[in-house]
């Protein structure tokens, strides 16, 4: 790999580390931070490692206005042997810039930004925590900076890192979550930025959530905007069902992100002779599987909580339990494995880990 | 009205002052800003007037990772006798506060945010242009600032005014613009946040845009994202047709922005006595119209531009031409009134116009 030259300001002070042993998800960043600039006509330039600080902008920088703002989210793990692994960087660097395509965003030098990574990990690696459960969660993102009110593609961008110690993404484990299907707000359609990982989507799904939280719900069953019937996501993953010893998770439409965890899933299943389906699910379908008593498992999946159990889905006033609100034994299996995978405790047949 | 005890601090230096015979839209900025900070618990505070400055935030701030963001645009303009005109200010703080429900984000206190409006053009009253089709251009927007890693709602965010003195939107003035109907980018739909004004679904619109832009149009009709062919809105305006003597508009239905210009438009015709309905309209309809010789007239309306006519449509490879590309008498019309009403050079029997 290439290596990205980058200018290194050191910080003279070092912060106080949170306690390692109680670590709250995106509450504490590292020392240092990444930034690299784009300007039209010009390109990428001053990559530099520096303290972490506040970022200037103009008030009418247009990723207040009109959003243009593109990010990513993966982690580092430190191995019980002290060696610092990532997890599929390659997979993230690319989604960047299929995000980028579709907010009209400059191209990012995936090499140079994977390399810019691996530096700043390399010097706040102190802040790698190794406790059970816990990793440094690295937060790439991009930002339109150009001072003009008018909709169109900004001339300037930042490119950034920031990373987090982060614990369990759920504080109470990997207990299975209570889901409210959600038949009024829609998070995403086919031909929007559904599949892109952009800001917007996640503002847009703030409300139901809210009203889900309300009414004792972790998250909702995001349904498609054209027919509403259709399972996309649920919360902010992607999701599986085990309907009768099959796995089923919904097919990538356009609106539904492409998950990395969501993919290394499939990837699992098929290498475990799991048989597992990509194709459109509706929630009638889930319905009548839970009436049968064939729907076995449900979980969604993402880089925060790796695989978040799904004990109950909430449907038209109708609660229906999965495997009796407890956490099933392919949930269980996969969370093992992918986490082993991930953390170095368990042989990786894929190449997924890459250390540092 | 009450006035918001504000906090005013002067620039020390006057900018220098851009060529007002020469405006470009959204370019430059006065001397001063106003902001407004919000913290859960504590409500609004700190009410200033502060010197045009830049926003400096954490890089792990809301508005950057999950968008919540939420904004106006509003004009001032300068009579020939030197009196202040605001055109329906009350209408867009309401809507700022629908658009902050669906956002997840503190409700604004609407006379204050007028008040702070009004005071802040007082002091910055020199930057208000008095030219043909100039005028103050108002930003106010909200952000959320919290330093925070994970999807819900914010604990703090900042709400803040800027001005910047605008010419016509259009360079080429009220000109008709070619348009060209999207088929594969969605704007917004049903369920999601077209109906409130936040900066996602400016984002979402930029790759249609462009696409557009390669091929010589000016902007994108966008179609409803469940069928594809209701028509929903021409670039960020509203839409409007005259089809056999009667004004057609889409109805408000959840996706399409409730336009204060589009308002405006519909209180006018029926002022007027020209027939005007809100109703669904299919693109297969326009088409039909063209082709029986009774399209007429179709424009655009928002408060950047006011009216801007329509002189083509491009619909799967078909140009429809739109009174031979020339402005129509009822576009003009509309446009000569209400931008009257506006500068306060025509008669106002709504009361729109506010004096500051």
């Amino acid at each position: 790999m290439k290596e990205l030259k980058i200018d290194v300001t050191l910080s003279t002070e070092k912060k106080q580390k949170p306690s390692f042993d109680n670590l709250e998800f995106g509450k504490s960043f590292t020392d240092h931070m990444f930034v690299w600039n784009y300007t039209e006509g010009k390109g990428w330039h001053d990559a530099r490692i520096i303290p972490y600080q506040p970022i200037t902008l103009d008030p009418a920088a247009t990723v207040f206005h009109y959003g243009q703002t593109v990010f990513e989210g993966l982690k580092a793990y430190l191995t019980k042997d002290e060696q610092i692994l990532l997890f599929r960087p390659d997979e993230n660097m690319k989604r960047f810039n299929r995000s980028n395509d579709r907010l009209c965003m400059p191209e990012l030098d995936e090499e140079g930004a994977l390399s810019a990574l691996k530096q700043l990990i390399q010097i706040d690696r102190e802040w790698i925590p190794s406790g059970e459960g816990t990793s440094l969660y690295i937060r790439p993102f991009m930002i339109a900076t150009e001072a003009f009110l008018g909709v169109h593609p900004a001339n300037s961008y930042q490119f950034m890192i920031i990373l987090s110690p982060v614990g369990a993404y759920y504080k109470e484990g990997i207990n299975p979550v209570k889901i409210a299907v959600e038949s009024e707000y829609v998070r995403a359609v086919a031909g929007g930025t559904g599949n892109a990982k952009t800001a917007g989507n996640y503002a847009a799904s703030l409300k139901a959530s809210e009203i889900a939280s309300e009414n004792g719900y972790s998250q909702v069953l995001w349904l498609d905007g054209r027919e509403n019937q259709y399972i996309e996501e649920v919360g902010s993953m992607n999701v599986f069902f085990k309907i009768n010893g099959e796995v089923i998770t919904p097919e990538l439409n356009g609106s539904i992100l492409e998950g990395i965890t969501r993919k290394s899933i499939i990837e699992l299943l098929n290498y475990m002779n799991i048989p597992v389906v990509e194709r459109r699910i509706s929630i009638h379908e889930i319905e009548q599987a839970y009436r049968d008593g064939v729907l076995e498992e449900a979980f969604g999946t993402g880089t925060a909580a790796v695989i978040s159990p799904i004990g109950e889905f909430l449907w038209k006033n109708e609660k229906m339990a999965v495997n009796n609100g407890e956490i099933g034994p392919l949930s269980q299996k996969l969370y093992d494995t992918l986490t082993g995978i991930q953390n170095g405790t368990k042989e990786d047949p894929f190449g997924w880990s890459v250390q540092i």
